[in-house]
């Protein structure tokens, strides 16, 4: 089947890079996973992000929390005219690839699978080339395969389930990487953060990380109290905030424990 | 944004509670754990009910077995003119907690979430406060946030998964507690009792309690007798349920055992 | 409510057995199961099979891989004029029961259930006498029930969830056994050969299975080195697939490694 | 690609016809469409029968009452090894021509689509066959094609909408003709009686047909006057369902228009 | 089947009305109508009012504009012991009848059918006396029956669709009138206003009708002249919004033509 | 809220434009057009295209057939740091004009809309410039507004409905246009054609538009004689397609018709 120039630009291997990612650094991803989650969503919506959370997905794996930089990948609906069978006699034509040669330690390779569930986009080798890169984790608006060999691989993965297909099997093809994505109904740019865990996966945007960061610092000293007090069933008026009341309560058991 | 008194009803505290919960006894949740799940839904079947289970949610954790009474949240779409971001200045306006209050030992909090996947209806603290009360699960028709602290509380949760989102924080309000609600397409009267295992959770009309503990005390006799025989592969016609032809056979073998 | 005739055809024990099933034999069984579902369902995609993937279903066990000859069971939606409450009386028109007789050691047990998340398919007492006539698995594109009991039998059981209510206390009734059944948008002959593993089940078509392990028995001599190589991070580019320039590097390996 | 003679079985014309489908009467068909689809729901779920309705499928055309026999047709998820695109050489082992081969004056063709949105289980072509065969209409769970034409042919058509596809484009294929079926949830058996409406289509089992039909020719003889009462706007208590207190008015009314 | 005295309150006829429902006037209702469901949307939005749409419904009539008074309806999951059949004894029980009693003209009545496709929650008969009773529309999450009878009456309906199943066939029961409901993901408090037309329908809370009214009565006054300049072709930089440099050439255009 | 420069890049007027359509000629538009979208669809699948249908919409008008060269507007999940509600003062931020201001006659815009419910993404003032501009049709994988007075404008549309919501009122943002996108999960390439009918839409990748001319233009001589028979219940193995027995008097028709 004869394709244009312009459709060919699709299907072979891109000849210029994408505009390099700016990452976060080492520090900003410390920081981002010990916040979690949970905290990161409610700072976002407080700074005007109503929703940062990819929706759909859960953890395959324990559920290890991890942040890093989003580096993307895009999938499309296949079409036969732009993504041919023999194009695999080289697998540099092979767009998923690529997003992985980019990968530097402490990025999150995200997917934009389109909710497909008869896709494996990634298998065992190549994501054991993910561990091999440093790469913190994967998430994935879709499925992966190859699941029985994958799970001993050390590898943080949140994605919608396991499928034995291989990628382009069925429906998708590969089509862009580290361009922006839509990953469960979220818009994800390349450079972004990802903090995900046992609640899920959400996305910060690239000039929130320190505002986050800094705000999120900011502990209720009182917490760890008033979690003792709550397990004890006392009252939660009285310490869940932390009243007025038991302020006095709180502060000598502070001093009683050396906080 | 100004509302009136008659909206203001559901966005402030309530000022006089709902009816007081006739609760079951700790016999008969002793009695209802006991019997499961399955049994206690087949024999809800015969007496008419049809389809006491409450759809779409799973165990979160181990899927400990539970029953207890059924307390009810109800959440509802968040109108903006009904549920105000500064009302959090008085923590006791929001309606989540005040169904804690209400918590004794052994009862059973259910929550009509709506299936929202974007809301997560309780975190750590209130849930830490759940177990401090003695509460003995927590079924929601929609998700909770924390997962990864509140997986070591030990409360047993049947829900449709995790989010880092907070409850109001996308589409849902709290909009009234000890109310009727629908639950994964199940009515829930509080007073009812709840039973919740590996299977799933079913909802068991109040009226209905003593009925159902009557009738599933008798067991057959030879159910482990035939349980052997079946996972010896014998004959299932002869076995399951017991023959005329196999009785001897299972007396012989209920003497021989002491049964 | 009275029936005609053809419709009893359906409701009540089959007086004729359905034509035997041609079985795979244990060679067979023992290679597909090594194979495992990935590797088949590329293999059986470039056969021209586009879809083998049973979807929508996943393993509710730890996984083990199983590999085995379908026996099938399908339910329809149920129709009271059909299907009457009173046929219990003689358990031997239960349809469900019938493809459990038929099973031999190493068969598997396909269910179309309709994606049905109110009917709980099989329970404890039926499964428990599938393991003891040597049943390899369950695939059920719907629901079991007992799942606290029927964890502990060592089942390997791929299905869509667990629910506490009985086989026909909702929506569906058994049908057919042994006839060609869809179970997850892929059709199922009995005599097919079923692999499931933690990526999911596929079908093998029976004319197919000498073929899939024919060809997939041909494995990348070079593929534990490239992994290796990958585990390190080393180029993509250069070992998978293990490019010319790097053969003699392999070669080196495998000479060292005794391969 | 090699198919076994068990799998031909379905990929080639059928040799031996299915068994002959006994059909309702003429007069059955006119008494069962002037009564309408919601009066027989009504009386099916008096007699036991929960759910008659063909759920999820609507009127494509202006919605005609039609009543007949159901002939019935099945598609399955395709297969490429059961089901060969070089089969159409030979049109007879289409087996969608097959069932139209065998209408009669009066029939309702029923196809189990699978709900699948992107095959067109029909065309102008054998559509324009139905009607000359005298087809009273066609059901489908799933998508007709040729729309631009087949709206010109005067055929009532029930279905989920319309697709430029052929059949057997996408998922499906046909694989059976008048054997039992399941269509928008509701099990079909072939010499069923059928009748669709604006509301909808609903399945009466050929054994209830008279029954249906005597019940429900019993109407009240107020309901004339009490829908002229309530379009006035008057007290429905007093005349819907008709009120003894309001008795001796209606038999004026009825006197007086020669009721 | 017994019922504790609690459950009954919700099976029999409510002894108590509702709160009565304050309404919005004749003059309200007139401006609400000619603003029209978009202009209505966005001017709400601008108040904070997310979306005020109800989603999943649209017209099944000709899509006539109307506005009035919300009275509300809610149907609840049926559960057999709380809605028994031989309640049908006493018309008066029927919970959806009482809703209708409550109509005045202009008034709208909205139910939460839980979006159900099974249930026809009104019908000829009922919705006969709605219109004779002055009802200006009806806004159904869910179903109505008889709908070859219903689109005569010439009432305005916005519903997903119709069904010939009765109210309480197969799955819901009604449970409550003129009490807050949730229809098509929007609450609804009686008393609110709803405005419908072809795009579909919104709820205006009850304290906002006349900021919408009054905000929305500025129009563009160059709004006609723009609309014409746009079907020509012209350019929409320069006439839509209408830029400074083409504003004499409008003001040129509205005294040429008298405006 | 802060936003780095690579972030503004979508949210402000992109200051280059796009690489320019390459467009089908009148004659090709014509050509499709007669063709239609059943026939289209049909000859792409011979071709190796296997589905190019976009699946999930319908004609919203009286589906007007219609061919033209796609031009396309991509929707992506809302980032409020991205999409800010200031950039309203300069309209010419909103990317969904800037697809309109490229129409030329003939065109038809194809929008990704995500399949949302709730945004309608163009309304009254923008179709009637489409209009204005010559443009073809409409394609939408979501809502417009407005539609009381679009229906007026006699422009053609494919849509999944109509909502009052404007177009980033709730989940949506414009991102990009003149880009490839998924539309009903078909991939649409700038430059592509698109036929839509009765039937629905399907693409036709430029570089195939004439392949598919060709092979359409090829009529069965005898299509319309058999369609004669077949109106008649004439058998339809003799006369589709037309048999070798009934070709002699196919001819005979043909002189007798002058055909």
């Amino acid at each position: 089947m004869e394709t244009t120039e312009a459709t060919q630009l699709h299907s072979v291997a891109p000849t210029a890079s994408p505009e390099p990612v700016t990452r976060i650094t080492e520090d900003q991803r410390e920081a981002l996973k010990s916040i979690g989650s949970a905290t990161v969503s409610s700072q976002l919506s407080k700074m005007g992000i109503r929703d940062p959370h990819i929706t759909g997905i859960g953890p395959l794996t324990s559920a290890e929390a991890i942040a890093g930089t989003a580096l993307t990948l895009k999938f499309m609906p296949k079409r036969e005219d732009l993504y041919r069978v023999d194009e695999y006699a080289d697998p540099e034509v092979q767009l998923h690839r690529h997003v992985l040669y980019a990968v530097q330690a402490g990025d999150v390779v995200v997917v934009d699978g389109r909710a497909n569930m008869s896709s494996g986009l990634f298998g065992e080798m190549m994501l054991t080339y993910l561990v091999g890169r440093g790469g913190a984790g994967l998430i994935v608006d879709g499925c992966i395969r190859d699941w029985p060999a994958v799970q001993d691989l050390g590898l943080p993965v949140w994605a919608r389930g396991t499928t034995p297909n291989f990628h382009t099997q069925t429906d998708l093809m590969p089509f862009d990487y580290n361009s922006p994505i839509a990953c469960g109904e979220t818009t994800v740019i390349p450079g972004d953060a990802i903090v995900a865990d046992g609640d899920g996966a959400v996305v910060v945007p690239a000039s929130l990380v320190d505002k986050v960061i800094a705000v999120s610092s900011t502990h209720h000293d009182w917490e760890e109290f008033s979690r003792l007090k709550l397990r004890e069933g006392a009252d939660m008026r009285r310490y869940y905030p932390l009243s007025e009341a038991a302020r006095p309560e709180y502060e000598a058991w502070a001093r009683a424990n050396g906080r």
